[in-house]
């Protein structure tokens, strides 16, 4: 399915507004009340990701000015926008994930993933044999779609595989960056499988103010810190979409497979593309869905269609792949299914995510433990109270403390986090000390990644690069 | 330059009407009045093809309904349509070609090439020390854009080379797809170039009802029709886009470059596509474009963009070289130079070219000999008289009649054609007696062509189609 026209959500924002007022004027129970609030919000942030304007009662699309909104008193956190380019949220513990897989109920079913629930991650668990990831016992990756189907096929021993990406718009990559690939390396581990990493250079090029041999060689200089996070070599494909289009009739055709089946109108309410945007963007879609079947891969699975694909990646990600299982039956291909993770808050606060444009709000994978330490003390937002005695007597709200936050990512001992956030809510642990902690956790760890990477030589980055048999037993 | 908007012609054609209705209230000098209104006719004709409704006065664009053409006396033939997918004119002897490339004056500078004048032919047949060919000498080919500068380059013995194409939507071909081909092939001969040959496969499954591998198959078998047409199997590379795309990283970069330079409003301005075209039909005009760069084809020019590249083509396919021309110098490239074509006209008249989707329009290059009498016979459509006796006296007009107009294209020699043109034009000449020559002119030219395309092994197929090294001298 394809999103609903911005008309529709419109009529269908108007009949909930109407809903809600009269749960409210009928005094009905509180749970229903909210569950009606809930799928207005998300109806909302549906339809500003659709328009690119705040839905107004009385205003339909392409007239949205002034008029006032029927239901303002329901919508006191603001909407949050998510999409490919831009994340934000008006909450200072970042967007409301729940409501963005609408997890009451939600009309927009498209736009909803299946949260992760406690059954799901024991079946992980049961399957794979191994503790879960520290990222589902804490809901860090909290979204599905069609995750069980993938562990009927381990069930039945029949192979799936691995798909994830990047972006290379600089050569520095952040600790975010990071989170898929520790995801991804661990479901690596756990499952045995082969694992595809597409590098999406040509994306890059078409939208940012750099050029083709630029975006290519951020690609290769990515691919480094990606191997550094200690993917299997006989497992794992990398590719630049500028070296491997050139280089797979096969990717090619499923490429052009997408694009026959996909609109202008559907981009452009998934994507929010306009008639200004230049042809390459709006085609683009279709070279980050061709990884998702694995016929686009013929060294690694011959002509295989039927092997199913599993893409882990933060939320932003989900339009590309809304957009890719929509078209899959139409193409004879099997829906990918996915993992979707929270986004790693930028230190500001959880606001928006990290992002490598702005030098404060990321720690770099290569900043030095000096760096690491002033950046986080200097600007990671504390959920601390302005005094010390008031900090004792009130306590902290780790919530919104993105050192806290932080440490959910990246401190592996469950108890030990527990500890500490008891601590920093009852006022016994200061913010400097929160700080000093995490410090300590990132330290060792930046450290570490920067010792592997330097062990990733021209060759070994050749060879993962280099379309070729995989291990796929 | 790209198209103007619909609005500027929209305003450019009332002013040019206002010029019509005042130099006639001023009993202007005939010749200028006939410049103002071809000019205008050569806007409606431009208004058309951008906004697919007719011009009407007083009817801004996406307004146009009922009201009255302010300057419809003057438009007495009706309107021309060519763009590269439908070719239609009101008139029995075809599309007016000089009002098509603005002979007089125009305002749409970009819809206009340069004629092909005596002092152009005069100097290929210096430059290359043979006679013209009769495509040449007959202005079949009529129009092209920088021919001089390609010529300049000759004289500085600088290389250039020759692009060509072909949309294999069907393995039939028939004798207008022959016309580019013969002419190519003699630009090949005289000047020693080498040619690049573009099967369009990945457009055709984008715009038809077909699968991938049909059109990948379509375009092999038309490979040897034109391989029959006797090019020079080590100047010549032809390639199917969905082969050559996933087999050159070059050529993917200029498509990409291409696509990051044209935005959906250009492609919409200039092919007419709509929001509900799919996203592949919308990015393709980069790949037809890409051929034109020289560095697309590292292995035939290393990395030179700087060698200059001729496209003979159908006059149809101009705004797609009109759009690779505007990109060019935006990417570091050079503007290819054009030879445009006539087109060649259907068996019932020269209203619309000869179309593969209706065998009775189209003499086959696998028709029998008594295939093509029947068809000649049957379906050629006559300037002649409706009796014997009316013919006698008042005589034919081969301006109009189908076969006259085949005996151009394709009788060698220019004094015998000139007295089939008299004599039918006095009446000596019958129809039936001008049917037959041309039946006897076919019949051999394409017994001959299915003679040579049986010599096309798959081997030589496979040659044309490998990506390597040309002999470039």
């Amino acid at each position: 399915m394809s999103s609903l026209g911005a008309m529709e959500l419109y009529e269908q924002l108007m009949a909930q507004g109407e809903t809600v007022r009269s749960l409210k004027a009928q005094k009905a129970p509180k749970v229903d009340v909210d569950a009606a609030v809930e799928q207005l919000l998300q109806m909302k942030l549906e339809f500003k990701r659709v328009t690119g304007a705040d839905y107004k009662a009385g205003c339909p699309p392409e007239k949205v000015d002034v008029s006032q909104d029927g239901v303002n008193d329901t919508n006191d956190e603001g909407a949050d926008l998510v999409d490919p380019w831009s994340v934000s949220s008006s909450s200072a513990s970042g967007v409301d994930y729940d409501k963005l897989i609408g997890v009451s109920q939600a009309t927009c079913e498209s736009f909803r993933g299946s949260k992760i629930d406690q059954e799901l991650v024991d079946r992980i668990a049961r399957l794979s044999g191994k503790t879960p990831h520290r990222f589902l016992r804490r809901g860090i990756f909290f979204s599905h779609r069609d995750m069980h189907q993938v562990l009927d096929a381990v069930e039945q021993r029949k192979p799936f595989y691995l798909y994830t990406g990047r972006g290379p718009s600089s050569q520095a990559m952040h600790l975010g960056h990071l989170v898929p690939f520790i995801f991804t390396k661990w479901l690596q581990d756990v499952f045995g499988v082969p694992l595809v990493v597409q590098l999406t250079d040509d994306e890059k090029y078409l939208w940012k103010d750099l050029t083709l041999d630029e975006c290519r060689r951020f690609a290769v200089e990515n691919a480094r810190d990606i191997i550094a996070c200690g993917f299997d070599i006989n497992k794992t494909f990398i590719f630049s979409d500028l070296d491997y289009m050139g280089a797979s009739p096969a990717f090619y055709r499923n490429v052009v497979r997408v694009q026959k089946h996909v609109t202008f109108n559907q981009v452009k309410g998934i994507f929010g593309f306009s008639d200004s945007d230049c042809i390459g963007k709006i085609s683009f879609p279709a070279i980050q869905a061709a990884p998702s079947f694995s016929n686009s891969f013929p060294q690694i699975f011959g002509d295989r269609t039927d092997v199913q694909c599993l893409i882990p990646c933060a939320i932003d990600q989900d339009p590309y792949f809304r957009m890719t299982r929509d078209v899959a039956p139409r193409i004879s291909c099997l829906k990918p299914a996915l993992l979707h993770s929270t986004f790693f808050p930028a230190l500001q606060g959880a606001q928006t995510k990290m992002s490598s444009s702005d030098p404060n709000s990321s720690i770099f994978l290569t900043d030095t433990a000096k760096q690491i330490k002033n950046k986080v003390n200097k600007h990671a937002f504390s959920g601390g109270k302005d005094t010390v005695e008031e900090h004792r007597k009130f306590g902290g709200n780790p919530d919104v403390d993105v050192s806290f936050m932080y440490l959910r990512f990246f401190m592996e001992d469950d108890e030990q986090l527990e500890k500490i956030r008891q601590n920093y809510s009852s006022g016994a642990l200061l913010t400097g000390e929160l700080k000093k902690l995490l410090i300590e956790t990132l330290q060792p760890l930046v450290a570490e990644h920067q010792e592997n990477r330097k062990l990733v030589t021209d060759e070994i980055v050749q060879q993962f690069m280099s379309p070729r048999k995989l291990n796929i037993s």
